[in-house]
């Protein structure tokens, strides 16, 4: 049965301890509600952060690696995918996620690309203390895609309001079976 | 806690019964042992057949999806990776197996390219039901990792060996941690 | 002997009139440089135009297009490079040019996501018309690397100022050897 | 106006000297008909050799490198597209290949992948020197697309029959075009 997967994006080494206290308590709410955390894998920052606080809640973690060197692996992943694309994973990592969370996406040029990429790709992206500049930005882009949380609790509002709104976000299915 | 990760590659909708009984079988196998189950996600062959013997046990199942379209992707895939880059996830198939097995290879193109691709990253592949020439080829060029099995119990059976020898297939651990 | 490769990004089908006129002159002027254009190959917007222009000046074209059908790559493409990969080759965009031009960045998601990308493997991005909030987010978060022309004749202008700068960006040579 | 490229694939370090003869040779006669050199790109065996060779005579060559780093690319690369995605690479050589010749590809699994690949997409493959058993099992999986070369300048006479047979190997327009 298909799992609900939230991708969870945001700044590896440069993520401040404010970020990382963000995505820890992220990743244990979604673990709540028994969704999956998808990240991009590696064992630092947002990446680390969101699939350790997932475990804490029992939650299913998919890291998604954009080398091929089990090295760089959050040891709080359960699924490691090693794509070997480098950068180019970015775009697997959204198109993999039912609805993405990018937190501090306006530090992070890697977030930053993978926020363009989802709302290229019509995904909903909930932003998480963005910069203002970055948020400006992208709302100005794709205004019916982006959503602006108070708090990681917010953001879980938010998916379960978009899930009443969307069917096929209600997850356990594929999308068009 | 990182899964062990048995990848099942064969050919998809020209797979004759034969083989998609293999595949079935094979999956559940790996299911009863809590390992799970990664294949190329489509819903036919033995992609599917893998994953629907490995939910028949229980197991987990990963899908790796060449394109980006949910209608493809097999029912009994319970995380769904897409990665849109075409024949090119291969290789990510493969770096993201412990250990592979390959099912009729010697029928299909893409298999043979996931067991070349395997090789040259010097992973373990074992064959079941390949045809002669596709044996004779492999086993010539890298004898040291190329296994051939019985039926899907020997499958396991030689995982097992396999992990006896390397403590990095073990599983539930990173290689390096 | 190395080409020295000049990236001409920027929207597709829903580029304007005045976009397209710019990445047309653009593509003409870099082709008088005897300078390479590479960009994503397909038959519209901007790159179409840049590609058409730099054929008008005897410049060599680079598409690379993001599936395999020659269908959609544009008529003014020399080398044609299949990736299929999807927007993942927008990595490929930019890690092959020598220096990117970003031609009405503003009102794109995918030239978005390749300035990301560029400015995240530190390569220089010339903007050309792009919209204040797209600039005033780029330049806030890599100052170093982004570049703003007021016309065609000026980014051409601000590379050669660039090649001043930096050896590797003298083209004609491998940057390493 | 699109060139016609013709792929040349083979073994990197563990090429022998007369595997890397051949390779020059081919890639001279290649670029005497005024057809695009197309490899993997690196400093080292066929890849290498071809380009060499392609250079003597006035070719155009592409080089299609798997990662993002300069110093791996063979000095005769006119174009290297800097891909990023490591074997996965494989794929985009084949797909950008009007047509593939596989030098010494028994002893080679990057190779083989190739092959395997390049026949997955219907392209034709000219075998040079492989070994029986690698000749034998690709021969017997698609005989229609399997051609056999004596030497390198029967390549070139097998490319031009190609090319009678199947218009879109004329080169000079893309296929639909």
């Amino acid at each position: 049965m298909k799992k609900f997967i939230v991708g969870v994006m945001g700044p590896g080494r440069t993520a401040t301890p404010e970020t990382v206290a963000l995505a820890k308590e992220t990743g244990r709410l979604i673990g709540l509600e028994n969704w999956a955390v998808l990240t991009g894998g590696r064992n630092e920052g947002v990446m680390d952060a969101a699939c350790q606080g997932a475990k804490e809640s029992g939650g299913l973690t998919i890291g998604i690696i954009p080398n091929k060197d089990p090295g760089y692996v959050s040891s709080a992943v359960d699924i490691p995918v090693y794509t070997d694309v480098g950068l180019a994973r970015n775009n697997i990592n959204v198109l993999s996620s039912d609805i993405v969370i990018a937190i501090s996406s306006g530090t992070s040029l890697g977030t930053s690309s993978e926020v363009a990429l989802a709302l290229n790709h019509d995904k909903d992206v909930i932003f998480l203390n963005p910069g203002q500049k970055c948020f400006d930005f992208f709302s100005e882009l794709k205004p019916d895609r982006v959503f602006l949380a108070k708090s990681p609790l917010d953001t879980i509002e938010i998916i379960k309001q978009r899930q009443d709104n969307q069917s096929f976000l209600r997850g356990a299915t594929h999308p068009q079976n």
